[in-house]
C-alpha cells in the first residue's frame, strides 16, 4: 500500500494491458515507451499469452479479462484473477507504486476500492476528470461518474481531495474550487447543492468561488469544478460529445472540394496545437481519488500517447505524495 | 384561457416588450416583423414610454418591469402590474392566444404558472428547448431547468408532454423517446432514472427507445430526451458553452493573417448554414410545457429574428392546440 510519507518510488507502475478498445498491442506499446521516455519502471499486468510480444517489460500473470462491457461489480468479486484485480493487488502489496488501466471504468474503481481499501476518514472515493483548457492547465472535474447518488458530506471531501489534487498536479496554490449548479446564486439548485454551498463557504482551507453553469466548464473558469457523480458524467459526455460533433463538421466541410481541402491546408498549422490542447489523450487521464493508492483511469480509446502520459500521471502523483495529500486534505 | 378544442386563432400572440438583454428595440421590430411576415396578429405588453417607438403594433399597458437579474418568485408576486404578470394574464383572460418572452426565465414560468395555472392532471410544468440538428428538425430536451427536483412521476408525465410537443411542433409520428443517464443499461444511473426507467418501459403510448448519454444529445439520438431540471440545465448550458467556444476558437485561427483570412472566406459559405442550423435563434426558444396556455421563452440574447421565430413557434402551437395535446397525453 502506498502510504502517507512513504512514497513507493523505486517500485514499478503496473499497467493493465488487458484493458482498453486498443488493448493490448497499443497499451504494450504506451507502456514500453513510458518507460524509455519517462524512466519510470513499468509492470504489465495480463496472461502473457495474451499479451503477445511484451516489449521486453516485466509481467504480472493474471489469466482473466474484465470485458468493457462487463459489470462491474460481479465481474471484480468473480474474476480473482483479473488484469484489473491483479494490478490493485500488486499496489496494495508493496509490489507497484500505482495502476493505470484503460478498461472497464466501473470495474477498476471497483478493483482499487476493493483490494486497496479507502483512504482513512474518506467516505467515498471520486473520479477526477482532467477539463483541457487552452494554453494552461486543466480544470479538474469531480465527481465525473463513480458515485451517481452523492451526499452534501461527500461532495465538502470532493471539493477538497479536488483542491488537494489541483495543488499536487499542477502545482496551483489555492485552487479555486466552484460547485456546479443552474444559477451562481446560493439559492439556485437543488436540495443537494444548496447544502453544499451553505457548507462549502463556511469550510476553512479550501478557495471556494461560489457556484458555476454548465457554460463555465468549457473553457473552464475554474481550477476544481465539484458535482454529484450523476451530474459530473453527464456534463462530462456532453462536452465530449459536442467537441466530437463540431470537429467533424469541420473535417466534412475541409473536404468538400479542392478549394476547401486548401483552405484546410493553409488552417491546420493553426489549428493542430489548439486540437492537441483538447485531445484527452494529453491530460493523461482520470484519477480516482479516495482509494489508498494511486489509481489512474484512462480513457477507452487511449492510444500509445494517452498511455504514456497516464504512466506519467500516475508517476508524478506517487512522487507528490497524492494520497498523502488527500488523507492530509480531509483531515 | 386557452382551452382544449378551442385554440384562439384570431387572438393577437403577446410579445413581453421589456424582456431580454436587447429589449425593447429588438423585441419590438421582431414582433412588427413576425406580424408582417407572418400574418400573425401581435401585440406588445410594456409601458408606452418605456418601450419608445411600437412600430404600430398594439400595447397592452403594464408599469412595472422584472429584470433579467430579479428573484423570479418574489418579483412575480410583487410586480403585479409588469410586462410578464400581464402578459400571461392576457392569455388567461382571453386577450391573447400565447406570451413569449426572452426576458427572466424563472419569472416567466412563474408568471405563467401562477395566472395561466397547470393543465388538469399535470403535476409540474416542464421547459421543453430545442437542441438544433443539421438537415434536420431539432430533438426536444425536458426539463431544461423548471424543476430543480423531480420525481420518478413527473419525468413520466415529461416524457408524456415531450412527446406530445414533438408531433405537434415537428410533425413526427411516434417520436422516440429517451432518459438521460451515464450508461445506456436499465441498471445504470442515479436511484431516480432507475425508477424512471422502469416506469416509462411500462408505459403505453410512448415510443421509449431506453437511456442515453451525455454524449447522445448532440448530434441527438432521440426525438425527446428527459431528465430532470437540474441535470437538464447543466447540459444545455454544457452544450451552449462548449459550441461558444468552438466557434471562438475558430474565429480566432480565422483571423491569424491574411492567409487565414483568405481561407476562412473559401470555407465561410459552407460553415454558414451549419451555423444557422445551429444557431438559437433558429429554433424559436423553448416551450413552458404544463400550463393552461401556450409560453414560449426565447433566450435573453434574443434579436428580432429570434422573436419572429418565437412567434411563430407560439402561434403554430395555437393553431396544433398544443394544450389540448398535452391535456390528452397525460389522461
Amino acid at each position: 500500500m502506498s502510504s502517507p510519507g512513504a512514497p513507493a518510488m523505486g517500485l514499478p507502475v503496473a499497467v493493465d494491458a488487458m484493458g482498453g478498445d486498443r488493448a493490448p498491442s497499443e497499451i504494450v506499446a504506451g507502456a514500453r515507451q513510458a518507460q524509455d521516455t519517462l524512466g519510470v519502471p513499468v509492470v504489465l499486468v495480463g496472461a502473457r499469452e495474451k499479451i503477445g510480444d511484451t516489449l521486453g517489460l516485466d509481467v504480472i500473470e493474471a489469466s482473466e479479462v474484465i470485458a468493457m462491457d462487463d459489470d462491474p461489480g460481479p465481474s471484480v468479486r468473480r474474476k480473482k484473477d483479473s488484469s484489473l484485480v491483479r494490478a490493485a493487488e500488486a499496489v496494495r502489496d508493496g509490489k507497484a507504486s500505482a495502476m493505470v488501466s484503460a478498461g472497464n471504468t466501473g470495474a477498476t474503481m471497483a478493483s482499487a476500492l476493493l483490494r486497496m481499501g479507502r483512504i482513512k476518514g474518506i467516505s467515498r472515493p471520486a473520479i477526477a476528470t482532467p477539463i483541457p483548457r487552452v494554453g494552461g492547465h486543466p480544470s479538474l472535474l469531480l465527481d465525473a461518474g463513480a458515485n451517481a447518488e452523492c451526499t452534501a458530506q461527500m461532495l465538502v471531501q470532493f471539493a477538497q481531495m479536488g483542491a488537494a489534487f489541483a495543488s499536487e498536479r499542477y502545482h496551483v496554490d489555492s485552487p479555486t474550487v466552484a460547485l456546479l449548479s443552474i444559477g451562481e446564486e446560493p439559492t439556485k439548485g437543488s436540495a443537494l447543492v444548496k447544502e453544499t454551498h451553505a457548507l462549502l463557504a463556511e469550510l476553512p482551507g479550501i478557495n471556494f468561488v461560489g457556484n458555476v453553469e454548465g457554460r463555465d466548464l468549457l473553457p473552464a473558469t475554474a481550477d476544481v469544478v465539484v458535482t454529484d457523480g450523476f451530474t459530473g458524467n453527464v456534463a462530462l459526455k456532453t462536452l465530449e460529445g459536442a467537441l466530437k460533433f463540431f470537429m467533424n463538421l469541420l473535417l466534412e466541410v475541409f473536404s468538400v472540394d479542392e478549394d476547401t481541402k486548401r483552405a484546410a491546408e493553409v488552417l491546420m498549422p493553426h489549428l493542430g496545437p489548439l486540437a492537441d490542447d483538447l485531445n484527452p489523450d494529453g491530460t493523461g487521464g482520470a484519477v480516482l481519488l479516495g482509494v489508498a493508492g494511486v489509481c489512474v483511469i484512462s480513457h477507452g480509446s487511449s492510444n500509445a500517447k494517452a498511455i504514456v502520459n497516464a504512466v506519467r500521471v500516475a508517476h508524478e502523483a506517487v512522487a507528490g505524495d497524492l494520497v498523502g495529500r488527500l488523507s492530509a486534505s480531509v483531515s
